[in-house]
């Protein structure tokens, strides 16, 4: 029995549906393909926009299918709607998203539907990014390092005084250079989704604390930035690690390691190579250049995240850790490199940039330096 | 048999999780509630901080169950992790939210967990908001408005020139004033998470069209703003509809329109009030006036969306459209009054504020001015 592919989702939430059909919508759509057709099914308030924009096939009133059921006195509910659709099409089995809405699911199947759950990406080729998405992402990742320039220039002009960095006569927080990062980005076409990381010393082994407060010089500031294209809506994802003033030895041994680290890694991209062995790879690296990774003192210390995950149309897609299932690198699949080392009494330390995985190697897109302090 | 409230997702797509943790994670983490106190499950890279800011009962650690099943020689599944926890407090049966993903619920079922859709929200006190809550949201709309306003001053700065609108020597775009507005925002603590939307004439006429290319002059330029708060998570959302120049009449006859529809609808929002109702109250007084809402030359034109809408840590909260599901209005509830009316031949007028429901009538959030004309 044939099988639809069926999203019920908004662009925002789908990157799938966003994919698919090249349509941005705030409010949840109905797509399907079908027989190798692809359709949309909008409301009044989207289908004149949806038939100039959408790259599907065909773009169907949701409004005269409501009116159908209405006319039978019905008040139709979603699921109607969905039912008088696929009955037209003589649809009966689907493959939907994993994250599909298990209460939709259950409605389906209520109606005499198979539901099963596509693969992740549900369309397969999304993982492996065309020349066009590549030189997308590439532009994405050039604005991306151009804000950390933006944000090291700041931390240039500033003053170290009495323990603080002071820009413009005002005290810098984790706070305004993120502030400063963001606006620079929407200057420049992109949009922090998420809010840029702008963490410094201890603060920087919490994970995903996004960094609050003073930044403090002679200490590690990890600035990790994954704004999207308000235009081509593709990501870019990269983290540099400063450090106003004079790096403590440690600080600059730890630096060095992760640099060498992210080397390292980036050296063993290639296609066909399994994400996990790079990681593996260089927690021996840091370990024997005595950066052990477990816990220390209540926590855990060292490398205690992924290497890098796929990157497009989400920050993280999947694989979104390479090293967690095995999996094994693709060509043309375009991955981040992100190893870091995190200590209480160092801080921590994080580099990443991404990369287009090659037949024989990769290609690192766009290029920023690697240097830690900044006087 | 007692039921546990689980959410598995990022507080980033689930309000809920958010609201019930304050929390902020990017990858999704396990909640539950159970006899009365809430646990989160998380991993080594979110739990110093979890156990810092996250407003729950108890944090339990990933790690710990991951370790005691690998000790098992398994190499475990999220559902394997959901189990264990799950079977240590002796819970069988659970409640998510409608949009939890049916490929983890099929897992759950399958390893014999009895799962039922929540109610949305999923928490249902979230749909009545705390006086803390409410100022939160009034503080987000007045920097809303405020970022209207610096907009408004921008066209008030410009120059009309052979059918353009010129600020500072370069022509004013949609995306540039959008631009402004998002930048804006970001330097008053706001992030616009979708761009704001300024479309003009024509344009402003289709539903979510966020607007593109020069604003003319003498056209309905739609500012549509909700942005969100960066530090409290609360939206604002607002729209003013200007006019560069010299309104044409009609223009002039739809902006007075609207503004006495949005007060006629601002006048009717009171607790135990169906939504339906004012909508509808809307829709007639338009069409008394000479603006009839139906399809006109082959597309939907007049007061073709919603009235309203909850808003709160989500732009569109439950209920999403006030007058779709004959909902009640509840003492509390922050809600969106938003009449709009378009026309091919005269362009888009959208008026909206939002109101918090009083026993009596509602309270409006932060002010400002409704007028047309910039000269």
């Amino acid at each position: 029995m044939a099988v639809a592919k069926f999203i019920y989702d908004t662009s925002e939430r789908s990157a799938d549906l966003f994919y698919a059909t090249r349509f941005t919508v705030h409010d949840p759509i109905i797509f399907f393909e079908w027989r190798g057709k692809s359709y949309l099914v909008l409301n009044d308030l989207e289908i004149d926009r949806g038939k100039r924009e959408a790259k599907v096939d065909r773009v169907l009133p949701f409004a005269s299918y409501l009116k159908k059921l209405q006319a039978k006195g019905a008040k139709p509910r979603l699921i109607d709607i969905l039912h008088r659709v696929f009955s037209d099409f003589h649809i009966r089995r689907l493959q939907v998203p994993r994250s599909t809405s298990f209460a939709l699911v259950d409605a389906l199947r209520k109606k005499g539907y198979r539901v099963e759950a596509g693969p992740d990406p549900f369309f397969p080729e999304r993982s492996v990014k065309t020349v066009s998405e590549v030189s997308a992402i590439e532009a994405s990742q050039r604005v991306t390092f151009a804000a950390i320039d933006h944000a090291r220039t700041l931390l240039q002009r500033s003053r170290v005084r009495r323990g603080r960095i002071v820009y413009r006569n005002a005290v810098l927080t984790s706070e305004r250079l993120r502030e400063y990062i963001s606006v620079f980005l929407l200057e420049h076409g992109m949009n922090a989704v998420n809010p840029p990381i702008v963490s410094c010393g201890i603060q920087s082994c919490d994970g995903h604390e996004i960094g609050h407060g003073p930044l403090k010089p002679h200490q590690s500031i990890v600035m990790d930035v994954f704004p999207r294209s308000l235009k081509t809506f593709y990501f870019g994802d990269a983290t540099r690690t400063f450090c106003k003033g004079r790096a403590p030895d440690a600080l600059k041994r730890l630096f060095a390691t992760v640099r060498e680290g992210e080397k390292l890694g980036l050296q063993m991209v290639r296609a066909g190579r399994n994400g996990r062995v790079i990681h593996e790879a260089i927690v021996t690296f840091f370990e024997k250049n005595g950066f052990p990774t477990g816990e220390k003192e209540g926590r855990i210390q060292g490398f205690m995240h992924g290497t890098g995950h796929a990157i497009g149309l989400e920050v993280h897609e999947e694989p979104s850790r390479i090293n967690r299932y095995d999996c094994t690198l693709k060509r043309g699949m375009v991955m981040t490199v992100e190893p870091g080392l995190y200590y209480s009494a160092i801080g921590g330390v994080r580099l990443e940039d991404i990369a287009v995985v090659n037949r024989s190697g990769c290609t690192v897109l766009a290029h920023y330096p690697k240097e830690l302090e900044i006087r």
